[in-house]
């Protein structure tokens, strides 16, 4: 007998009809012995629906009030799950942010959990019951209602099952799992049984799609097994897990690229201590995240600066830059957004050389060119011309045998 | 500068373009300098698409999630109502049941109200908000979410304007106030512009359309003046208040009528102490109403015993009461479900002899045979055939001189 929590997202509660299916599956479960505690999102549709609403009201909705509106989804869903499993002949009882004391940062619409009681969990557990819990929302510890952001339903569950010390926690989504890469593009792409916490830390585009990043890091640090699978098989999925030694075997677990990149370079920089803070600071100061950072010197007292930001702050980067360089006496200031960056990420690489030559020579070999490189423990970047995109992944994800067994 | 208390029904805020104009509303009572608390139920349709859904998951939906399911519907006005009230340079906060603490019983679905802890409104007016409260529902002590059945956004409204010691409660609906009978069968109804507490409880069938009687009640209790008046216009409605001087000229306040009425006559009951209850008891264990009680002797040892109970109740009544009359050696049991309770209600009688007369006299005018006669101290009911409902009501009402001043 275990604990188990469950995420169901709101495709596979978006109807009386897949709310019943999702109970019936979950009583299964139950039906073993196990202890159940479910969480779910809004029905599919609803949160657009609000949002729409919202819109209609306000030019730019009050955070707080957005929150008391999004909360109400989740709150439908719980309710009409918790019939559903009655119906079926189990107790159940649904369960809201505020109820379980989900205690959160008071960052309306993005806010992050700092405390979850797990005691009236527990006492309802121990009287049978499925708990099902609303996913997404918080409180404040003034009890105003907070909602915690993109995959937030994601991050209830994990962090639940962190609380509770649950046996594994259970991510059901409408893909199988995570893939070596992204299917779309490479026919070859397979699924991963089995990957690090850090290993998905960093394989972030592909993660993204079926587990929010955060929840992941929350997994880490309370070492919950996450288990990513579909709500519309009984295939096992891809478990997320602490490393092992048997999982070193494969040198990279993933290929990952990322389109969100624009690349900015400042030219004939004075090189002199301070010039980068004088770069940077404003860049972080409007709230930009600069990722990749490169200085080539160039002769002994100028150097470029080429660094990466979101696509979508580009115009904004740009405009602090130019008046930067201005500033600093720089030569110029020149960009492109038609990048991408591809990125292999593994464990495995950390005791096995070559494993970065073996990148740059599959690249060179298609005729790409590098334009920036980053390395971390357990991944390679390269920034590339954003039209090598596909074929790159695809023959990184060969040359490091990661095509499927077929 | 006077509290204002002011709740607005599904129908006022059905949509973006409604809410709006009645944030519009209360903010011209606001400007004014008044505090302005406002209780708003679902948006129109919300609750019954929310009954459907909770029928398609059980078949008797459980009535603690009945009440999570639809709280959310309060939940989504408040908050949309509090963004109207900020694009329009007011500040505002939307504040739920458990927030305001309105703690009820546990009697899901139709709870009653505790104790209202009136603090955190009383901090939000302080700083200038107009405070937004979500009707209809409460919260155990234990934290479930209750809700307080039909009306149940009236009786939060009164209940809020009693806790604050409020100036006014203003319920705005979609008629415009409080009528001497039902327009709908007698052209000459007109406005009602003032009305005591007592006599509202008793014109139920008029009350019942405009304003939800528990909350009458509740009003009495705390000496809440309560003005029921339309949304669609800045008219006057109809004041409920306390019984002042002035108010005795009027005989009669309103004409009112029951069709959820039906006859039951036990025949030749022998007459013996104890007789009654072995009639009553079973009905009543049966949770059956009975509301009119008459004894007709016949000779010295028999007696026939009349009453009536809800009609939607007279089936399960009959097959009681025939067996009850087997028992006791009664005649027999006759009924009837083609009759109408016809009331006159009003203080003025208290003090002037003559109206039971008019009332008989006025009937038998138009040829209506009396059945039941039952009478309170602000109220006369007569029992007549159903069809004669509108001939009675038209002429008592002009007999009581309550026909338009034209």
């Amino acid at each position: 007998m275990a604990l188990i929590v469950q995420k169901f997202g709101g495709t596979s509660v978006a109807n009386p009809e897949k709310i019943k299916a999702v109970a019936k599956r979950v009583l299964g479960y139950k039906k073993q012995g196990n202890d159940m505690v479910v969480v779910l999102s809004a029905m599919a549709g609803e949160t657009n629906r609000f949002v729409d609403l919202a819109n209609q009201m306000q030019a730019i909705p009050d955070p707080r009030e957005m929150d008391v509106l999004l909360s109400s989804g989740e709150q439908v869903t719980v309710a009409l799950f918790a019939m559903a499993v009655k119906e079926m002949g189990y107790d159940a009882v649904s369960l809201l942010g505020d109820q379980v004391k989900i205690v959160t940062d008071r960052m309306h619409t993005k806010a992050r959990i700092k405390s979850i009681d797990a005691e009236l969990i527990r006492g309802h557990l121990a009287a049978g019951k499925v708990v099902v819990v609303a996913g997404f929302q918080g409180v404040t510890e003034e009890r105003d209602i907070t909602t915690l952001g993109r995959g937030g339903s994601d991050t209830t569950a994990v962090a639940l099952a962190a609380a509770l010390n649950a046996d594994q926690c259970d991510i059901f989504t409408d893909v199988d799992g995570v893939y070596t890469t992204d299917p779309n593009i490479c026919d070859s792409a397979c699924k991963i049984d089995r990957i690090t916490y850090d290993e998905m830390l960093e394989l972030a585009s592909l993660g993204a799609k079926v587990l929010d990043i955060r929840s992941v890091g929350i997994a880490k640090r309370y070492k919950v097994p996450v288990h990513v699978r579909s709500t519309f098989s009984e295939n096992e999925g891809t478990w997320v897990v602490e490393e092992k030694k048997k999982m070193e075997s494969m040198l990279i677990t993933g290929v990952t690229y990322n389109k969100n990149e624009a690349r900015i370079t400042v030219a004939k920089v004075p090189d002199q201590p301070g010039t980068a803070t004088k770069i940077f600071k404003p860049i972080s100061d409007a709230g930009i995240n600069v990722d990749m950072i490169i200085q080539n010197t160039r002769g002994s007292e100028m150097t470029d600066m080429t660094f990466t930001v979101p696509r979508t702050d580009y115009k904004r980067a740009m405009a602090i830059v130019e008046k930067t360089a201005a500033e600093i006496g720089a030569e110029g200031v020149s960009g492109a957004t038609d990048i991408v960056k591809v990125s292999i990420v593994g464990v495995g690489m950390r005791n096995n050389a070559g494993i970065a030559t073996t990148m740059f020579e599959t690249l060179s070999n298609e005729g790409i060119n590098i334009m920036m490189i980053a390395t971390s423990e357990i991944k390679i970047s390269c920034v590339i011309e954003e039209k090598y995109t596909e074929l790159a992944v695809r023959s990184l994800h060969k040359a490091f045998n990661l095509d499927a067994a077929a």
